[in-house]
């Protein structure tokens, strides 16, 4: 280096070192650099200035809808999304801007490009359960308290979420269901239910004499509970076997009652059956 | 800086600059950025205004059209479709303008497709409903009202839509389906049924004299009832047992119209087979 | 502007830009860019016509076929592929001829091309149910009117279609298969079905004289019914128990005769053996 | 245009494009294009013309392996993709060529990916039955005439063909299977079986006599049967319960040929037992 | 080489390589090149501090969080990340670097890219594991000292860790499942649970008064007992047989209580039953 | 063309174009082109004689290895890897002579690696069974004449092969098992096996003595077996009825001799028991 | 060639082609690539150095552990990694020198990148049994003794390799699973085990009694016995049957130790119970 300076002059790299900077072309270069510069700059600050509000306003939305959201949760998910928007957005502006100094950028990019289809495929899921969860509210599949089915889970809805979906079992256990794995639902709260009782005699009983009794308990049941909606119907024998013959009767009840109304249905028809000699076995 | 302006002149640098601005050459250039950026902007309105109609065509027509469409659910997927790809389309006139005035937008492009990747994994089934929405409706797979089967949900199509079916089952629950899992379909609603029923008779019981009277009552209750579209067929001896011998009758019926047809047999059988002295016992 | 226009001088701004746009490099460069773009519209306008015409021949050829084609889904289908082909036939002579005048046209196939392979994810399936569609027929699996199996369900073939196979079940219900499912059949109807009876008798009885009088029975059946297509064989004593020895028969017969056959040879058998004295107890 | 010839002239414009034209400098240019379309124009043809004679080739050499194919199919298949190479290598060649006159087709390449991945993942299988296929017969899996299983379907192979192989079950049904499918095969026709009959007695037998008389019984029939290929071997006591003991035989015998064994050892087993005076129960 | 010196002239070429080097042009270069390598590795270390500070941090709030991590194990992957990502930017930078120097290092940033991908995919389910674990903290879904079950593994949630849950079994044994895995979760600690206990009495037995009796035995238990939350309810008849009678009672109960509160039910409903004299079978 | 040569001068022409090709700058690069086709050529011919040798060493290697590989298979399998490796290698050096000479290749490139990934897609489980083949034998998993379980196949293995593994079922069959399928291995040849045996008596049986005689019985046997390697253990009273009380006796033995040691067993228990007056009776 | 040597003049081009070679501008260039291509080879050396070394100490690592690893299969898993780093290093070392003397390389990296993928895909399985088997060990999930269960196998573990860890069963099979296959693993050894145990005894005992028997027999047990930790607890009736009170009994056992403990318990309480009067019957 030392020898260098004294052969070639160090004086003299000095002098057009500086010539070639304030020569009017760069000049040009670098006024045009530094005008790209400042729009990249202005225009990720405006991109997440945006998003952040938006983000905001959605939150807001969310708290005011009559869904039972968790306030807690959506506030947190909220400064989640809005962090991860900021530091995407930053790290793209750097990228940006060095790419204007004419930094060749390409094996970084190339990193973070497979970092992001790293995530992104572990994160698949994550993505599918959000937009999941978008639809189930968006097409009312099922409100905060109705009696849904996914799968094996049977639960009263507690809680829509963005990602998760919980449910609240007969006996009590949660069911905490990922949104993208609600893919078949069974809503049993929408529509009234159809309670299906299969009354059992003797094979030698007078069936007529049964039905007719039958008929009668039934038609009563319904007129003093207020859970059968319409009055019961006898379809008849279901089924013959070598001791006893099977009838089979429907009644439209109330969404969920069949288990009541079927008990209800049950002790009645016992009892009215033996008044008149008779015995239900089955 | 200061320094550098004393040297070089800043009265030097500003009219080489302007110089460098106003000469012939860089006019061009810039003329024809301004035309692209023309061009590229008319384009990007066409495209948005051009799809913004064919939503709203599509929307109006799914409302006239005979199926039952919710029209609140279609007019909001109109919008949101709508709003998608005004977004979309935005996006790229101002990636294509900036561009055109020389900015390095890889890193963007290659964020936006990694992004676009992750979104459209996370999407995929979410456009398999769709476009498997659009077969069931185009090639007449089933229609609303129709008793279908797919999977191990079975009911009556209350409701196709864009992503999902709804069946209503025989009990009253609501399944709602999304049309990418509808792969195999059974539907019972367009061709007739065929009722099966087995009559078991003692083992010692006459045959010939078992099947005659079944042959007979079958008859007399294909002439009775319009459920059953043809004479019932006495198949033959379908199985011996030590005990019992079990003789099988068809009887082809209106759809969904089995378990009345055979309720309906079973009841008729077990009492002329009971008139002549013989017993049905299965 | 105003400034700019006093200071350069828009006259000589406009003279230069003129002589710049009048000048024959130029010339030679846009008559070359003129020429692409006649090529390229003149390609895209061939590789329209070409498909619409290679579509609608296909059209023909499917009505014409001995298969039963729907006519009026076989048009619709052709006419949706020709429009998908000349919208995107369409899209690409535009960016061609963008290209051609200069456009930075990468961000928008970029965009194209995500779109197109998030549609191309979620339409896998549709792909596949085309192409093997197309080997069903292609390798004469099965045919309208036989009856085949594949996965669950069975039936008789009522249509091959483009994407689904409509099979009808023994009991009336209509199965729609997506061709792609279709993956494992076996077809009942193209030979001859082999029907298997096993013959329970009780441990004491006379083994040598039951499968003599069995023999004999089915040798009478045989000749006497045109389903069975080669004397019945019996195979020997298939199993023994405390109290009964099975001996199997078989009887190759008709295609999906076998249930028939079993039950013609159920009923004989019963009678022939009790004739002498022998019981047949399954 | 008009305005443009009077000012700038015609004249002058038409001589400047000629000489540009007739240059030496472009003429060895577009001499170098003239020969790198032909050298193309020649290779296309080139690798069309081998690889439709090697298609060729393999055709007649699939016709006369012992193998027995379809010649039909073959030959259909045969031309198929003659036709698919031809249209694939001339899109390719006038690619190519256009290219070379400066079109920027990157754009059509870009669809004809897209396309092809497209095609490429629901043309996946179809790849893979292709490679199965090739190794089954490579490996010698299994052979026509062999009664081979895989998954559920067991039958004996009727034709192992390019794309499925078609096994003909015992009762006569045909199963049609992707090669792809074929992952585990069982093949029952390459080694001698060996037939395995459990021979219950009653509790309180003499258990050394019974197996004496067993064993000769055994040996007797293995003389007598060339379905037997070695002497049978009484293992000993398998189970023993409340009320039995059971004693197992096997007897190596020749492929699939069990069934019939054990029948045979069954009913000579029986007899012998019985004329000793003991009695077989299982 | 030795003839090249000699004609040449050494001394020629070491004179002029000299000039070029220390050319002004040359040096201009070198000294752009000089300070990207600068800003390329301030960055590079920049990077790594910033986050080996942020994992540090992290690492220190996992210990001080009420969660029981295990310090060992969450020091160790702190380390474990810290130093991957130190070596990947590491990595990065040198490729950087070079890139400056003009080295064409596209193979090595493809070389890694495909290492990349094959690592992503193996890895996928490890980047599933961890997001999943995020949001199960993120989402309360369940605490350390929960009963849970997820998939076919129930138990008491003993650790939550980054990658692994670990559960303990009501019989000891630890359960260990990777965070991905844990997608349907049912959490029985959350909410009382609901015992249900079905009390079967003889056919012939006085319902009344079984009910009766059932109803004040179980409402005494509930005033001795404090795991019963809320009155028992005595349901209704839930099945009838020929020979016995069902009746169903459901008792709200501390979470994950039901077994014990079973058990002391049916001892004391057994007890009291008999004081009056009646018989509970079941 | 006749026209221009008039105009132009076709002397002139071939004069230029003459001067062009013979100018030295033309010959450099000429001479450039014709060095790297060299180069690439015998780049080209080393790998693919490296290669190919590679492949014989490897098949001479397996052919000498203790392992039972079918020769010619091996040999087949050498040939085609070859021939797959000199076409491939050709392809490239033809692709890569020809991008020296200025032709555009992209595509070819493009169509080529979409056909490789279509293929490599199909090819996958291919890929995945060498694999898993090399490890089976590096690490020992299993070797000929082992028997072992993989999924639901078990039996002695026969062959292992570069893609499938042979294994002879205890009744004859082969199963023929991709090694990418033979994931989860069971070996039970490299261990001695336990076997276990239940012993049952009636309840009133003395179960002092019992277990005296049963304890005495299995030494007996072990002294006289050399099937079984250490001394029986009687581990006490497995389980307890209503009727009799079983005992369970354990049995370190040969690997796979468990079936022969509980029939040995068996026999000589019973008989043991039955001479002091107790009866087995499981 | 002659011909042209003829007209152009050998000599010429001879003279000219020396100036050019032995020209200062192309001198430099030269040195530039020849330092490069020095860097490029001592860089390839050092990596090559630097990763064997890291293997080298890795297996040297392994083989001082505590976990039992067989050396000779670490040693050779410790080559293959190195030859593998070399062959790649090497290639890509050729790859780039050869990119510096203006080889256009892409064909032979876009091919090595098809490659790659297609192996990356078939060798998917293989990182994740590497990373999950890190994991296995890193996380503490079970250690060589420990008993676990994983899927259907259960078994004390061998040996945790890099790629499959290896179970030997209680009957002495060897379980030879894949670590990316050992999802949730169940671990018996770490913490105490729970021994359930029901007692029956006949309806009509006195169940007091029988309670207190218990008992006092459990704690006796309990005292003699090592392998009980906690005293045993009486939880209660369990069921109620028309014929039998099955009572439950529950006991902290050392891990693993439950069938011992059961069967301890099973026998002294059969003796104590029927030393007073009563029968354990279940």
């Amino acid at each position: 280096m030392a020898l260098l300076l004294k052969i070639g002059g160090w004086e003299q790299i000095k002098r057009e070192t500086w010539d070639y900077i304030v020569s009017p072309a760069n000049w040009t270069v670098w006024l045009t650099i530094a005008i790209k510069v400042l729009v990249i700059y202005a225009a990720g600050r405006t991109v997440t200035a945006i998003t952040r509000r938006a983000v905001a306003h959605m939150v807001r939305e969310r708290e005011k809808s009559p869904l039972k959201f968790d306030p807690r949760r959506t506030n947190t998910i909220g400064r989640l999304i809005g962090n991860v928007i900021t530091y995407t957005v930053n790290f793209f502006v750097i990228i940006l801007i060095l790419s204007q100094f004419g930094f060749n950028l390409a094996p970084i990019l190339a990193g973070a490009g497979v970092l992001g289809l790293a995530i992104g495929f572990g994160a698949q899921s994550l993505v599918k359960d959000v937009i999941t969860g978008f639809f189930i509210i968006f097409e009312d599949q099922f409100a905060v308290g109705d009696v849904i089915q996914t799968g094996a889970n049977k639960g009263t809805v507690e809680e829509i979420g963005i990602r998760v979906t919980r449910l609240r079992s007969a006996s009590g256990e949660i069911h905490i269901i990922p949104n993208g794995l609600i893919t078949q639902v069974t809503n049993f709260s929408t529509h009234n239910s159809l309670a299906i009782l299969d009354v059992t005699v003797a094979y030698d009983t007078d069936l007529e004499k049964a039905m007719e009794i039958t008929k009668d308990t039934a038609k009563e049941v319904y007129h003093h509970s207020d859970l059968i909606v319409k009055e019961p119907v006898i379809l008849g024998v279901q089924a013959v076997t070598n001791t006893d013959v099977t009838m089979r009767i429907t009644a439209e009840c109330r969404p969920n009652a069949q288990p009541e109304v079927i008990r209800l249905l049950n002790m009645e028809l016992m009892r009215s059956l033996e008044q008149h000699g008779l015995k239900k076995i089955g």
